[in-house]
This record gives structure tokens, sequence and C-alpha cells, in this order.
């Protein structure tokens, strides 16, 4: 089989032609890894990935990177400055030799400002936008190795989540943080690192939809938002459930649940090739707005999930992309209660050839 | 005590108006953190902090960020906009407001290029630079609060790395990962989160320096390299040890391991007020080649310390900063003998009024 990354390149530089754009430059990020076989994070050091619209892409690079450059990716020519060098004169060297000096120049969309300020020093002549949309489309689209590995990274979540169900009463004076490491490790056991920092949001926690855990301790009674997802060969699961684990939850809150629940089906079952995004977040918000809590549903009902825990498409108004078949993102409404309580409900959901499947399966109920 | 966050905002908008600049503009990063008091991943939305050279600063967010931003944040002027919504208007919006749509506006470093494109078209008078100078100085020198904070930290480190060391033969047969894991988990019960993803690079690959772990078995002979920390009170720790936990090791590690036992103690015997961070980096590096092992020195010396794992003051050749009490950075000179083993030791080490202390006490004694 031909190397994909390679051959993800190619693909790259046929868009990049297509656009008129003279090549596009890369530094440690999903983008890098998914064209280069690189993977680093982010790093003070220049180190950049110089993929021209035709002709052979470049690696500028600190000197102690040599050896991981030349196992992890297949670029050949890899150009390395020593700590204290000049890496600047080196880029508008390679920038020159590629032809990459003027004309458009598409960036990585998360490189740091460190690095394109000297991007605009070192190629005066050259107009900067993002590569974004150009390569999004290439990776929004999944093939049967990335579908298979997200499937056993949202397998692995569902069964922590059932795990954690089966906790019930045990859950009750736990510290948000105690549970959240005890979710962390059962991940752990699945796969090589979380997706993101576990979500326990207890009580009035839960209407923070950003909060991680805390110090609270979890009481009978309360609604507990559960957000986690490890990954598998590097891709992510996301999912969440919001349950009581004991007691009997406020008042309001077995109608708020309902309420989402049936958002997020009426969302999940629209999903099909040629739908757009925004169609799936306005049936979820439709939902909620017709309940009554339409000011309580704060944020977008999706993203898409690859290679990043939130990519394109985005599941939201104004997105009038329309979903196509191998596409992966979340489904997740909320309604979040200042001081109450919150709901939110989430499944990963990938888009076949006639509709959806969700890749989550553990029961949805808040009941455990 | 007043706040430390504001104080620290107030610092920064003297320099500001110091150097000329009209404003500084941040987005979530420990730049955001060390002056906002609001700490949060990097995101694909637009979270901008705006600080005005004079006058009070100002943040655009997303809607679902406002509840985090109140509980977390001194800054009192919040302006949220939803998802589907135009972040690009309201920055224009706030810029205007705030006097700094034209003039010497200075990015945080790290911003992705995803906004410091849109910065360009919401102020096209204005002209970017990066905040990092400016910045970095008040940075650099660490109060009392923050040494205490990284001295915990590193005491935490070093009951670890003593753990490890006597696991002796127990650690033959071992995975890298394995022991990173077991390595993590200890690091977990004393601090909130690992400094960076555990090293253990065993044999051939403890000559890749930025190698983190992998499946090898860790074998009887084995030089290893162990490179960690643990944050607390969200300062890092950061150490390595090069051990051989049974049997015995090549014929030319024993001396590689004296040389840079010799090189580190150098270069930390010299670290005083006054001193250029070069002047340290030289002094380790001279010891590794007058053994003869200069080119097997790849990197740096050493990287400052704080709230980043790698920040100001870079202990490297052509940095001519000279030493103040208060900065912390490490000491970590290495030897890298491709395809056989590496050797590395590294300790923190804090600038006092008369000269340096060790923040790591754990001995560097090759065998355990």
């Amino acid at each position: 089989m031909a190397d994909p990354f390679r051959e993800r390149t190619r693909r790259l530089q046929q868009r990049l032609l297509g656009v008129g754009a003279s090549g596009a430059v890369f530094f440690p990020s999903p983008n890098c890894y998914y064209l280069s076989g690189f993977r680093e994070e982010p790093m003070e050091r220049h180190l950049l990935v110089f993929v021209p619209a035709d002709g052979d892409p470049a690696i500028v690079a600190p000197d102690l990177y040599a050896d991981q450059l030349a196992d992890e990716t297949w670029i050949d020519q890899i150009e390395t400055y020593p700590d204290g060098g000049d890496p600047v004169a080196l880029v508008r060297e390679i920038g020159a030799e590629l032809g990459i000096s003027e004309g458009r120049l598409l960036l990585d969309p998360t490189m740091w400002a460190r690095f394109t300020l000297d991007l605009r020093t070192a190629f005066p002549a050259a107009t900067f936008e993002l590569v974004e949309d150009v390569l999004a489309e290439l990776r929004m689209s999944k093939d049967e190795a990335e579908l298979a590995s997200m499937e056993t990274a949202s397998e692995a979540a569902d069964e922590v989540m059932e795990r954690v169900r089966r906790l019930g009463p045990d859950a009750v004076g736990m510290t948000e943080a105690d549970l959240a490491g005890w979710i962390r490790d059962e991940l752990l056991e699945r796969g090589q690192e979380v997706s993101f920092e576990v979500v326990v949001g207890s009580g009035p926690n839960g209407a923070k939809p950003h909060h991680r855990h805390g110090d609270r301790h979890i009481e009978s009674g309360d609604p507990v938002v559960l957000d986690f997802g490890v990954r598998v060969d590097g891709y992510p699961s996301d999912m969440t459930r919001t349950v009581v684990f004991d007691g009997e939850p406020p008042g309001e809150f077995e109608t708020a649940h309902d309420v989402v629940a049936l958002a997020q089906d009426a969302a999940v079952n629209a999903v099909e090739p040629g739908v757009p995004a925004e169609r799936i977040d306005e049936l979820a918000r439709e939902r909620i707005e017709e309940a009554g809590f339409g000011d309580a549903f704060v944020h977008r009902t999706g993203h898409g999930i690859g290679l990043e825990v939130h990519e394109p498409p985005y599941i939201v108004s104004g997105n009038d992309m329309e979903l196509e078949p191998g596409m992966v993102f979340s489904v997740e409404p909320g309604i979040y209660l200042t001081d109450a309580f919150g709901v939110r409900i989430e499944d990963l959901v990938v888009v076949t050839e006639d509709g959806g499947r969700r890749l989550n399966h553990v029961s949805r109920d808040w009941r455990v």
C-alpha cells in the first residue's frame, strides 16, 4: 500500500494548484501529522514543514529532531539548524528553493504568532491566508482505517460509561476529582491517552458547560454531567451522559433531560448525505426552544472529530456545508440552568451512504 | 493582598507605555492566565483578551465561557457572542473602544494564525509584533509563592525518582511504556498533572533526545534516560537521571556519564546574578567537547521554567541575558550516541542573591 501520508500530501498539492496558492506551511499540529507522519506537540523552536503546490516538500527543524524526523516522516529534505542558529535565514533559503517566497502562502491555522511573524519577515512578497478549507475537506472524510480506530475508541468509552453507571449509590460522597481520576484510569486501560480532561459536573457545576471537575462531593439527587473519551491509534472518542447516581433529582430535571434526549434523537435521526450541517443544529434547537429552554442551550449542537477532538464539520447555525459519507461528528445538545444543574447527551455519529450511525450505544437514561 | 493578576496587568501596562505600544492581545495561554487568572486550553473559537497600554482591559469570548470567566478573572468587561455570531465585528468594536485599532499591537506569541489573520483584518492600520520580551521580563523573575510551588513540585519529582531507583533489577523486563505509566501514577499522587509526557528512553532509544516511551523492554545493562515532572499549583518540576537498573552498561557509558555529570556540576556551580545565560551553556559544553563528545551534545544546556515548562531564560549560546535573582531554569547537558545510548542529567536551579540553588536533590549516580 502506498504511504498514506505521501498520498495525502499529493492530494493537498492538487488542491493548492487548484486554488492558485504557491504552497502551504505547517508546524507541529494534527495537520502536520496528517501529511508528514511526524507527530509532536507545538514547540517554541522553528519546526516548519513547507509544501509547495508543485514539487517535493521540505522541513526546517532543530538539530535535535533530525533522528525523530528521519524515523517518522516520508519527506526526504530535512534542513536542520543548531540551537543558537538562525532558522529564519534557513526558512528564507528553503522558500526560495521551493518557489514559495511569493504568491499566496497558506498557513496552518494553529501556527503560533511567533512563526507567522517570522514568515512575513522571511517572505515579504507573499500574502498569507489559512490553509484551513483546502485541507479540512481532505481531513473531513475519514477512510476505513480512521473509522475503525474511532469505533474502537467509542466502544472503549461506552464500556467505561457502563462501569460508571454501575457505581450507582457508591458514587455519592466521591468528589468530582476522585470520580474523574477513576474514569481516567479506566480509559487509559483501554487506550493511549484521554481525549481531553475528564468532565464530571455535579449539581450546579453541571451548568457550567466547560467545567472539568473540582472538589465538590457528589450528593444524593445530584444530576451529574459525565463527558469523556480516549484515543486509540491517535483517534479520539467523545461522549456525554447525564445521570443521577442515587436519590431524587430536582423537580425540573426530568423534564429537561427528556427534552434533551428528544432533541438529540431528532438531530441524530436527520443525519444523511446532502443535509446541511446547520439543519442538524436547527432540529435539536427547535425541540429545546419549543419546550421553553431555548436560552439555556448556549452552544452549538456538535463538532467534527478526527485527529482533533474539535474539527470541521461544525454542527452550527450558519454552516450550510452538506453532510457527506465518512464525516464523523458529535451531536450534543444541552440545557444549562445556572446555579441548579446541567444536562447534556452526546454521541458520535458517522454519516453513511444512506443515513447516520451512532458510534456510542450505552444507555442514555439518567437512571443508572 | 492585592489581586496578583491585576497587579501583573498593571505592570505590563507600564511597560507597554514604556515601549510605545498601543496594547497587547492574548488568547488562552500561560500569558493569559498570568495576567487574567483565566485558565483554558487554546481553542478554535475567538477568545481574546485585550490589554490597552492605558485603561481597563476587555475580553471577547464565546457565550459559553461567560460563567467561567466571571468566576476566574478580575477583568470586568466581558463581551460575548453566540456560536454562529460574528466575533471579528465584536473585536473591531472593542479595539476602537479601547483605542488599540492602530499603532503597535503586541501579540501573544502562541496565538494561532487563525486569530492573528483576523486581527489584521479587524485592525488594518495596526502593526503587529510579539509581546514576548515585554512580558517575559515580568514572568522570568518568580515571586516567593511561585518559588514555593516549584520547590514542592521538585520535591515530589525527587521522591518519585528515588522510588524508581529502588526498583533496581525489578525494572528489567518492563516496557518503557509500563515504567512510564508507573511513574505517571506516582507523580499524580503528588501533584495535579504531569509536566509533560514521561520520558523513559532505554538503550538506543535514550539517544533520541525527544523520545517519550515505547514498547521496548528494558534489558539488563541498558542505560535508561528518565525525564519527568509534575505540576503543583500550576507550576511544574522537570528533572532527568540516567540509570542502569541491573547488569553492566556498554563500555563507553561510564565515561560518557562521568563527563555529563562533571559538565552539569560545572554549569550549576557557575550560576550567580550577573553571569550571562550563554556562559552557563558554554561551561557545560566545554567539558563535553574536551572529552571528545562535542558532536553528541545536540541541544542547548537548559531552559527557563515557570507556568510553562519551556520559557525564558534559555541557557543557550547567543543569549547574553544576565542572570537575576528569582530566575529558575534547567541545567541538562547530555550525550547522545545514535543506535547505542543516551545520557542526560537535569536539575532545576534557582538564581539566589549570591549564587544558585538546585531544586533537585536525589542522587545523580547511574548506579541505583
